[in-house]
């Protein structure tokens, strides 16, 4: 037994050390914002070694024996609050995983991921999958000895998912899908023998200069603590974060689409409201961290498709949007406009599709991923089978791989196991905000007069506040009073689009 | 005798470590940069402690034995060439300096420094030095332990010097300025005499948004390379660099203030032409490395005034300025315009002082800062002493401290032994101006068709090529074949305001 006194003095130290890992990780996301955003095109050299070395340190220090012994003592330790307990557990945790990887390995990962990337960004480039074929081969095999490495029950491929999502399981994911996706599908139909709304007049030509400042309003609006972060132009648009004190989100604009950059800044400004809700005192430790991916979607898809693409969010915002575009709306009804932001249509790209087939887009990708982990998949049979699959279940012909199975930058960085997370925010969202109405029956209403301070409060109080202490299933029982029931998620989408498509 | 093959080895190690050095230093530089440029204000205290780790790695980094044991090993080694073996010589001094800092003496200083920053920052506000004394006094006394920790021959200042300037010394300093500041006074007296030029019209209205487009095509003009660079704006300017292929500039601009932007904007280009020359495969050795701050300052003033204040710059850009402000500058001819950017007028703010008096502002600095470390002026006794000696050589009345004594933030910094490296910066841009115009005779009459990559090849070769393997004087020596020789500055002064001042 190690008296309470050691106790405590072990705590600090272990705190110190996981609060500096957080500022070499700050300095780390700094430079890979700066990349994005204002990094002159000749830094990217310089700038690859520079995250390297600081990755390796970072490595380092969350691998330490000094670290693992303070961990080891204080694991249990009843002279700890329950909080500190978990923050124990949780980095101890985090430190045995990160303890299974050989140095070589991820040397090996490291520079195999590097390749791969740059096969990928060339192959995409010719629209040529065959060019990334083989780096994507190595890649899988990689990722199939890190399942090994890591371990798993069942499926290797849950030993990848648990990366983004902990706890997550073929089971559980195939479950979901299994369940949901045939009654997607009856929507979809449904959607399809009704008559689309117009929504011609989105594609006309808006400055960007005002694009832009109605953004930064509505970001505002929402909430977004400008004084605690900010907003820039890059190719992609993301969130990240330094600190809760600063956190950064980035948009793009396409002058010819009114919704492409306006529906990425609330999405985006979901992100950053969670990061920005973090609580300050518990910087570098589990319980000042975001929970999972899944529940970081969640935030995201609540802001962007709860909010921002409701009937109450259009009420007050779209009298602005006509001031400012005048002539371009000036026909378009309130009804009219809504509609036209809720078309739902199978598509080719998934960052680009609706909030219904969004979930094809991302089944796909998980069957796939499953294939090639489990070895029943060929990566050179990787477009056929994607080709296939998207006229199985949207009907569409895919023209080119570019289009097709080269999209996404994920598997080139050996992102396997990612995008399940992403559905898991949509279902997840649906239940939070099922429940937040259900806590304030008037939360429509107030955002038909713009107020989302009450729905804000809501997500603090039951979802950012306690860090990762939680896990994504515990933090939806103790918001919702139950854990993950997709029925919200299809709740909502047959009230809303019933309503859009009449049926 | 160790063999060959493991000097090299060895070597590898010792450059390796360098580098790694370097890539945490350019992570602090890029905080540094965002801090000043684009972080949201509550990102301060996180930034503050983020910036802070990453120093005290790097500290721990460049004074570790492991270290110390290559560096000893390989000093002298006949093994290396003559680089590298200059290269060791170099880091081992660095390596014994930094070594003689106990940590308890660095924390206290960082402490101090924190302290009297905000205390300065606070004084400057309410333009009271009396909020600001005793936090200086103590940084002082710390300066003062400095010197003593570092050791010195004659004059503790000399200690407090050699950071900044190696082999700087207050006997080259009091003879510089000995010989100098009694002829500056002369041309001042006949330029007093003389009737100035007209500079009203520099004050008038311009619109930012078209200062800051003539600025970035200045600067691009001068050979800043913006695939390896970028400007953006800040309270006070400043240049920094990531690595030879990130080099970044900022900029301020003041709508009433022609000459404000745009010749901090060339200032900080020469800066940045500078960093971009350095050898790319020499990044994190002394090889790679600017060689001193009097050397950095060479550059900038170069650009600054022998280029940018000289009647040939004008003769090409003019008629832009013309172009861009048609209505402000329609009756002001050529000549007016190359009078008025040259005005000489003694003020009582160094920054915004002209190239002549500049060097009073230095020498009083200079001065005080000599008393203070060796204990023959009290800090409280600051204000009275800086005012009176304004009075005397620049007959200027201070209004107030903020305007007097608080004005710059070196002090505050810590930073005691800075300022002369800014007139020594001034006095080597004269000698390498003149050498280069001496090498290339038509160098004037290249500015004249807008022409000046002949000068900045001039300077890549003889300056900037070398990093710090040789020292300011060497370089001096290399470049004009004489060591520093301020006879150059007087004649420059002489030569130019002789003729817009007709004596």
């Amino acid at each position: 037994m190690i008296k309470i006194a050691a106790v405590k003095e072990i705590y600090e130290n272990y705190r110190d050390h996981m609060r500096r890992v957080a500022d070499i990780k700050a300095a780390l996301a700094l430079m890979q914002w700066d990349q994005e955003t204002y990094m002159p095109v000749k830094g990217t050299e310089f700038r690859a070694r520079q995250v390297a070395t600081l990755s390796e340190m970072a490595h380092e220090m969350i691998t330490t024996d000094k670290l693992g012994s303070w961990l080891e003592s204080l694991e249990g330790s009843s002279s700890l609050t329950e909080t500190e307990r978990k923050n124990i557990s949780l980095t101890r945790e985090d430190y045995l995983k990160q303890k299974k990887y050989p140095p070589a390995f991820v040397r090996k990962m490291s520079e195999t991921v590097s390749r791969s990337f740059n096969a990928w960004n060339q192959a995409k480039k010719e629209s040529r999958f065959e060019l990334f074929e083989n780096e994507l081969a190595e890649l899988i095999l990689l990722k199939k000895e890190e399942t090994e490495l890591l371990g798993y029950q069942k499926h290797p491929y849950n030993a990848l998912m648990d990366e983004y999502e902990k706890g997550c399981t073929v089971d559980l994911i195939d479950k979901v899908f299994g369940n949901m996706l045939p009654k997607l599908r009856n929507i979809l139909e449904k959607i399809q023998q009704a008559s689309p709304p117009d929504d011609r007049f989105l594609f006309k030509s808006f400055d960007k200069k005002k694009q832009w400042d109605l953004g930064m309003e509505v970001i505002a609006e929402l909430g977004f603590d400008f004084e605690a972060g900010r907003q820039d132009l890059s190719t992609h648009p993301f969130s990240t974060s330094f600190n809760k004190f600063d956190v950064r989100i980035t948009t793009r604009i396409d002058e010819n689409d009114f919704s492409s950059m306006l529906f990425s800044c609330i999405h985006e400004t979901g992100h950053s409201l969670y990061e920005q809700g973090l609580p300050e005192s518990e910087y570098g430790l589990p319980s000042g961290e975001y929970a999972s991916l899944g529940i970081h979607e969640s935030q995201s898809r609540l802001w962007e498709n709860h909010v921002g693409r409701s009937r109450s969010f259009w009420k007050f915002h779209y009298p602005r949007v006509l001031q400012i575009f005048p002539d371009t709306f000036q026909e378009i009804t309130e009804e009219k406009f809504y509609r036209a932001v809720n078309k739902i249509k199978p598509s080719l790209i998934r960052t680009e599709s609706d909030e219904l087939t969004y979930h094809f887009h991302v089944m796909i990708r998980y069957e796939i991923e499953k294939m090639l982990i489990q070895g029943d998949l060929k990566t050179a049979d990787i477009p056929a089978c994607w080709n296939e699959q998207y006229k199985k279940w949207l009907d569409v012909d895919v023209p080119d791989d570019r289009q097709g199975c080269l999209q996404d930058v994920h598997w080139s960085h050996g992102s396997f196991g990612y995008f399940p997370t992403y559905s898991l925010g949509s279902f997840y969202a649906a239940q939070f905000f099922a429940s937040a109405v259900k806590s304030d029956p008037l939360l429509n209403s107030k955002m038909e007069k713009g107020a989302t301070g009450g729905l804000l409060l809501w997500l603090r109080q039951r979802i950012h506040g306690s860090g990762r202490i939680w896990n994504s299933e515990e933090i939806c029982k103790f918001a919702t009073g139950e854990t993950l029931n997709v029925q919200y998620f299809l709740d909502y989408l047959l009230d809303k689009y019933g309503k859009i498509y009449e049926f």
